[in-house]
């Protein structure tokens, strides 16, 4: 009975080319120009930060909080487990996102999962609840973000209920197909409708700040220099040709 | 994509009647008997303590974080939104248990809706977040139990996106159909495939207590009284003729 | 060095009518419809429920960090200290509002220094802090709301150190001069220019839903009546006369 | 091998006496006077508002974090259970005073553990954590006071350890024999060997402080009055005779 | 009127290392196995990573909350004071855990101290509050935890007043004598009768998973491999010999 | 209004060398010697932990919760914003302090004023707020310190409305002209007044700490140590020569 039908998981390679290579920090000032002050996730930090830049579609995973006498280890011999099968069937190229609720008591998903998701070609995984095996997570390839630490696996604290389903994650709405985005600023989510604009905006930005703040590296005063004025205005665009 | 199907929503006559007389005190104390300890939701408090004691199966209503372009106040004027349609559809006699991941800055429902859902035959109303018009709650005939109060309408916070699925509330996992429980302690989650044993076992209980409480209240020591000794134990099967 | 002048402390007589008849949940309503949703003071609740619904422009008193070499009891012998100079120089009619940090280990002022406040023509009192002497406050005639209760003196945790000049309480921004709402529901904050138009519009939304509320009291479904379709709408339009 | 030993739980009828007649708020201002800033313990409320001050020697009992194996519901068929025995070797006259790291999703203390302490002669029940059955406590003679309300019995969260030993409660200390006041505004500690001194000092100062607050009420500016100068003072030392 | 008496701090060498070479995470699996949801500390975090992992019996060291009058420099001149006793008494290739209520506002112990203690051959240390001198601790040859850094001496905000009873860290129960594991997910507290059952099948668990996570970096999806099934298994078993 | 005058921003250079010197650690323990146990910024850790140590006079600026309606984009073209004011008249060598009441939903700061405040001669900047930007931030020479880390732009929480003015900021009361010292450990505030008295005391501390270390090192007990007894004091005033 859920009331969204999922949008398709799908990025123009334009586009991911572009927010690959801008911030988390500009694309936030394009969402809050566009009057949407809060795509950032609060919690979730970069475990691995020397990965490459995350973007990629959300794939999502819902957890509920456990319950003593279902969440008990022998439910991990379902190969039909709702984690399994967001690790299985989750899209090449998608960011897993889950719904942790916040809560770190115990770890959201494991290094095995995690590496057989990066081998089927996921983009990233974030959570808002924690992962074990820091050192596990660390050494991928792929880059993860979360909100701790903690060694205990998921079934103590959590329970898995839903795939692709619209979540919150780090107090943010998710839904299925929305750009997520990370850099060593944390993880923001770029709604689906909006990705094509603002990664151009945001490109855009970012040139015109990388000029400014060389100038104010240069000893610039604020003032006419930023926000540039008419005169640097122009000078960008002279340097630009 | 949800794995789990909605039990029925449907408790015996004689299991209602025993779990209205009993406290979440003493069906705590028979969960954890068996083994679940979690029980318990944390965060809502009764807003109409002087109203009857709230037992039913749980309906469920599950929020999101709300983001600024899609929940604006133009959505109120479809009949079909979640929230609308979880206080029309819902059986009578259930419970309205909702998800709001324990945010409370905005209402989860007004009180519109909830008299509009008693009307219907709803046996409580249970929120981990905040409601609005406390006034207006505190008057219904019917139970209802919030973690705050707070004037401004969901939307500022709250997405509605699914009815009748497995939700946390105050960090419990509640599953529809399960039977949600309200005193003044509080409210409990009871899995529905224990209800009738425990109503039971916490009838005879409360009797045996009640017992207990009138010895040390005539200045017994707890030495043999609580718990009862065989020949307290003795004097109370006597006592019940 | 403050960067705004603090705006005139009047409400017209219209508007404070108006205002005094229509609830916080009305106002932050009227405010989302205007793209303001965090107008709701997270934290303060009414201390004496009982007493008549707060209206009156703000007059600020901010409190920084206690140290312990400056704030000592000592302190209280100056008359001119910032806590006494407020309450004796905010205008007649003004709301005392207090930034405490959301601090509540001690109190932000006491029952002299409200009393005092009070017979001065106050129109109420506010702070994201505590209260101490929760009798005295409850059995004043003038409303007032705080977000608990801490018999400990001000000086052991806050210093006050500002008067009418721009604030955060419960995490709302407050400029002298807007104008504080508080019901049972909690304190909003109402910027000082959209008062008047806010006020009017606030008092033609709830005629609209008491109509509403009694029609739905009456039996009739969410579909049609709530939000009121052409038929419903004209009927209230006959019902007004 | 605690390093203190426990000081008489001895406080003389004068002290206590003066004790009962004022404030908390007094007190603490009387502490912080004597350079004592947390005296206060954070997050305990008064559950029968009605009861009388509460005032006596403390007696400790002290819980720490439950580990499923030890802390199961057999364990309450040992009378000499740590908890019963603090219920019934509390001298009369102390207040019982609870450990509960500040942690309320389980009860510290039940009803029928109350009552035997309450006819023991008990003085009051204070604790960080929280309680269950809150009617029954509401409806006890003795004054108690707890941090929130949870029907689950406390083996769910707490494992009672230690009795008569330093703790601490609302992250304040609590060594056996300090002096447990609770009124409306909660609960202090005043340390054993401040007792008499503060006694007296805190009946002073509610004396002139009533004289102050009828001279407010009354229309008395503050400058002159509170605090009083010399011509104020002279004449409350003229009324006192 | 401690109600345990300490277990002995014995593990024996071959229990030891089969413990040094295994992840918390499997060892919180193996106590999930058993039952016990709760063994892993939330808060303290590795201070030094680079150490080597961290097994020992738990020495326990419990804090109270500091009061003014008590608490204050000269006290450190005793060189029996709780933190000092501690240090000299614990155990060789005993972990010290500290019980500092979560409370990070000053440090639990020093960088003395706590070389002092790895020189008497202490296997590391734990506290649930703060370290001061970070670069001091990083710098130690043991391995340590803390939930946070804090410059300011304990005694700003902690009164050490027990040695070796059962205390709460990070809300786990730890008697003395568990025995205490960190390595980079944190510190997991193992109940000491369990300690080498444990150990043998945790050793068990992680051959099979490295063989098992081998083979998913090799490209083997879950279903069949993780968990094994029959014929993953019997290979798993003739690679073992 | 501002009831206070803000210090002159000058530290003596010998009082700046001396105390660029020690550690946050050490200077907290000389000012709870001087009875002030709240120095420690709660909240603050150092961003780029290999710049040196931070010593410098506070210069302030205030945020309080932002207005959607007055915080927009667009308030950035303003050269005279409080920010840009800020960043560009806090003197030379000054540590520039902000008080974002602790929230960290949005940056307090990016990456382009805090270059060209270190270019002006900046000495610092500590936030209890976010940066956006970390990478920038961590690449710059000067000292940064922050509790946490969002790309959103500062509009979307905080309001810039006071510069030089006493502030709160990690809980700790911030005076324009008090020196700001930070290290490892995080961030302390010194009162003007006892910097040159403290930095004497906190040299002399360490030249006794180091030497007492060495011993304890060298395999010394604390007794007799730890602190010097008179025997070890002597050896210590021997080897000062």
């Amino acid at each position: 009975m859920t009331n969204e039908t999922a949008p398709a998981l799908e990025i123009s390679a334009a586009t991911r080319a572009m927010l690959s290579s801008v911030s988390t920090a500009t694309i936030t000032t394009q969402l809050m120009d566009r009057g949407l002050r809060s795509a950032f996730l609060m919690g979730p930090r970069p475990l691995n930060p020397s990965a490459p830049r995350m973007v990629g579609p959300a794939f999502t995973l819902r957890y509920i909080p456990a319950r003593e006498d279902i969440d008990v280890l022998s439910v991990f011999s379902d190969y039909d487990h709702p984690q399994r099968r967001a690790v299985e069937t989750a899209p090449a190229g998608s960011v897993l996102v889950m719904d942790c609720r916040g809560r770190g008591k115990a770890a959201s998903l494991g290094n095995i999962l995690a590496t057989r998701f990066m081998i089927r070609g996921g983009a990233g995984i974030v959570t808002d609840g924690a992962v074990r095996d820091l050192g596990g997570f660390q050494s991928l390839a792929m880059p993860t973000f979360a909100s701790g630490v903690a060694p205990t696996t998921n079934l103590a604290q959590h329970h898995a209920v839903d795939l692709d389903v619209p979540i919150g994650c780090g107090e943010v709405a998710v839904y299925p197909g929305d750009v997520i985005i990370g850099d060593g600023d944390g993880v923001v989510c770029l709604p689906a409708h909006l990705a094509d604009e603002v990664a151009r905006a945001a490109v855009e930005q970012e040139r015109l700040e990388e000029f400014v703040l060389a100038r104010i590296e240069s000893g610039m005063p604020l003032r006419g220099t930023y926000p540039p004025d008419a005169a640097t205005r122009a000078e960008y665009d002279r340097s630009r040709g």
